[in-house]
């Protein structure tokens, strides 16, 4: 698509006439002895490329090669997400800035706002799960499974994969269920995503936040520092023990033992029954602490669950998983690739039973699962090209090549497919060559040859691309044989 | 989904103790006529209300319903512009605000800006036009057709059918080629797809830039009026011609036999061919100047085109047409319904040969059409609601109704028909009329049901909904009996 040679011809041009006239100041001998006249182009080309528009820092385009990927992707998704009978939502890209503020903890920072050009304040969505939760309250909805497919926006800084304006795609379960159902559900389609997009291997950390607070009062953490030390916690998967124990200790003033006990606890991560059990022993501190006893049993519940549902070898139970955000209650959980691509998280959720609550005064219960699916796009692009594979952007079945310029003609002829339904385009080239380099290139199987000859003999020349083969057919009687040929594959 | 009574039901609970209480105070002959009771009902409900979140002003919610129909809409779009071998473009919602500038002319003030929170400038897109045009000088792209379907933003005062943030659906074609090639195309496209969506009678009025501003000159306007006098003549569709003439003469600064003159061309308007040949008489002003004797000429070969291609009945040669937008250069034209529902301008487009250029210096002619879907989805939600449709927003296939709490036996029944890809929901309800309302309400037709004594006889029962028929069939192989009856439809 992008041809770097093209946006310079005509400066080249034009460096020959200056060069011409810079003769006329200069000793040719020095003018042209390529020093000077490589400066010049130097400047022309840097001028060219101030002059080009750019693009926002951290966002991008997405041409017809990466949409090809972009809706398969979607259409997988879309359609895990149907068979669990979710329905679709759409909400505006901007919402009220209060229905935002007070949702995200730190990171309301990374919020984008709307400039005040008079009027309400708005500011760009950060995620889809406080937009769903601010509808359902606003609509008074008391159960609904719904999916969403859209950009969220944050002001982070911009890295190799890692963009301002990116996709989600969520699915959430609000309503009043069963212990543990719609979060076993959640978690099942969250393992159907990721085996159906079929981009290598991942595991599922999981967690509990109400365990993840008893075992804060059960090592010594205060109730306050609850929030802060899981924020601590929660850099795990990036930084050694060490370092994160100093951070506990010297900026959150834990004690010395108090870390230490947390650091034996979160060191335990694996199959989820065999820990589950660990943590269930006779003398297990989790026993006598109320919140952490439901967690257990709700995990449990939860485990045998997936375990009946064969989607629970995916699962890793891992006691350092905290999550940074502040609106979870319940269950929270993390996929993370295992491939050779160190890509890191790619979809994330948990359960939060008083977000929809703090719009309306009634508490609806929910949970839910994002996935981010930019990192999926980079893994799909990448398998795509170790494939060698030829994904054609375009569904074109038929090429009227006209060998003229009569575009009545091609508008007649080409008319009389779009209006059997049948995917076409035309072009005016008298060059046989060029039609057929066309079709080649665009995947296209039947051309249209109607040059003055077949015009004066009432047909036209249909050609197969791929098998090379050429016949002659009645012009009146084009459209009917090429349906025919479409419908013979 | 909505159930305008459930919110209030605990205030009513709540109303009863109140009322005993007030009755302390009160002698309850008053306290209880009604009055008082209702007002302070009122009182409660109107907390409520205030409490409950609110959306933009502008903007609005798709819950599944609008869903299915927007999906629906989409598709039928996107199948058109698949069917003329179009590719997919998408761009962030944002541009930088320089990209925006200057292209809109007055309508500049209605583009939302971002906030300045550091770095660089932004502002939300106005259209698909100019980011098309932005990301065709980016890339140094010498031909392209391209689709875009998205939200664009523009802060003017909502009204019925008319919001802050909409979808437009367009479709350009940028690159040299032979003389209205591409801009029959894009009113073939446009054609097909007000005729695709079904949604009643329209016309497309069609005129063209340099034969406006050929008429200006005739007309003895001075060119660097040109544009004002456009906008004026712009409100034709909406106002009578004495108030725009008053406009010209009294604030434009034209002559009165100026304006008289004008208002005999923009009274010419039918059928293309008629109109034309009309403006194409020996002694019309319009083949002495240059401009205009072009455009006529382009006409002729666009309207020849699109009677070859059987779409010229829908345009309307309306020389009255003038579009405010600055970055016209050629064809112009806009769609309006002609239905008893007055929705106005359904789409727009035209040619704009200047505008890439203005991004990278490097000219790149183009012609596009947009269509602004919301009154489409409008008109669509009013005819399904006459049609009495009952489109369901799933499609789930199968309902497994367990008729206790056991979430463990579900999800192994379930997962079975997940795995299988079958589109299955579950439900935990020991009263087997709820599961079959809820079968009824989502328009399931397979009922899997499962209580003790089925499990006791390795068995599930088989039940059609719509057939009321009912059979035992066992357990281990429910999957595949399952299967068959799906695939027997």
């Amino acid at each position: 698509m992008r041809s770097e040679g093209e946006i310079h011809l005509d400066n080249v041009a034009t460096l020959g006439q200056w060069a011409q006239q810079l003769a006329l100041y200069f000793d040719p001998q020095d003018a042209f002895n390529g020093t000077l006249l490589e400066k010049i182009k130097e400047i022309v080309e840097s001028n060219e490329i101030r002059r080009l528009p750019k693009i926002p820092k951290g966002t991008r385009d997405f041409g017809k090669d990466q949409m090809a990927i972009r809706e398969h992707a979607f259409s997988i998704i879309t359609s895990v997400f149907k068979m669990h009978g979710a329905v679709a939502l759409d909400t505006p890209v901007f919402e009220l800035r209060e229905t935002l503020m007070g949702k995200y903890g730190e990171d309301s920072k990374l919020i984008y706002d709307l400039a005040d050009q008079g009027g309400e304040l708005c500011s760009l969505r950060y995620d889809l799960t406080v937009p769903f939760a601010r509808y359902v309250a606003m609509n008074n909805i008391s159960s609904l499974k719904r999916y969403q497919i859209a950009k969220v926006y944050r002001r982070d800084n911009p890295s190799k994969g890692r963009y301002r304006e990116f996709y989600q795609c969520d699915l959430d379960i609000a309503g009043q269920y069963e212990v543990m159902e719609p979060d076993f559900e959640v978690l099942k389609v969250l393992t159907e995503l990721l085996d159906k997009l079929n981009i290598g291997d991942y595991e599922i950390k999981l967690n509990h936040r109400k365990l993840l607070d008893g075992m804060l009062g059960i090592c010594g953490v205060s109730s306050e520092k609850f929030r802060t030390v899981c924020s601590s916690i929660d850099k795990l998967d990036k930084q050694p023990f060490e370092q994160v124990k100093t951070e506990l200790v010297e900026e959150k003033g834990l004690a010395v033992e108090t870390v230490d006990r947390i650091g034996m606890f979160v060191k335990k991560r694996g199959p989820p029954l065999e820990v589950l059990s660990e943590l269930k022993k006779e003398d297990s501190p989790f026993l006598g602490h109320a919140d952490s006893a439901l967690a257990l049993n709700e995990l449990e519940i939860l485990f045998k669950a997936l375990g009946k549902s064969k989607s629970l070898e995916k699962i890793v139970f891992d006691l350092s998983l905290a999550r940074g955000l502040d609106y979870y209650t319940g269950v929270i959980f993390e996929a993370v690739f295992k491939g050779s691509t160190q890509v890191g998280s790619i979809a994330a959720g948990g359960r939060y039973d008083n977000l929809v609550g703090m719009f309306s005064g009634k508490q609806v219960p929910a949970v839910g699962v994002s996935l981010g699916i930019e990192r999926v796009f980079t893994i799909m692009e990448q398998l795509e090209k170790e494939r060698n594979e030829v994904i054609h952007a375009t569904e074109t079945q038929v090429l009227v090549a006209i060998l003229s310029k009569d575009l009545l003609l091609a508008a007649e002829l080409v008319s009389q497919l779009w209006n059997a339904n049948i995917k076409a385009e035309f072009a005016l080239n008298k060059r046989v060559r060029n039609h057929i380099d066309r079709a080649i290139e665009s995947g296209i199987t039947w051309v249209v040859f109607v040059g003055e000859s077949e015009i004066n003999s009432g047909i036209v020349k249909l050609k197969n691309i791929k098998s090379h083969q050429e016949e002659e057919i009645p012009r009146e009687r084009f459209v009917e044989q090429v349906q025919k040929r479409l419908s013979d594959v």
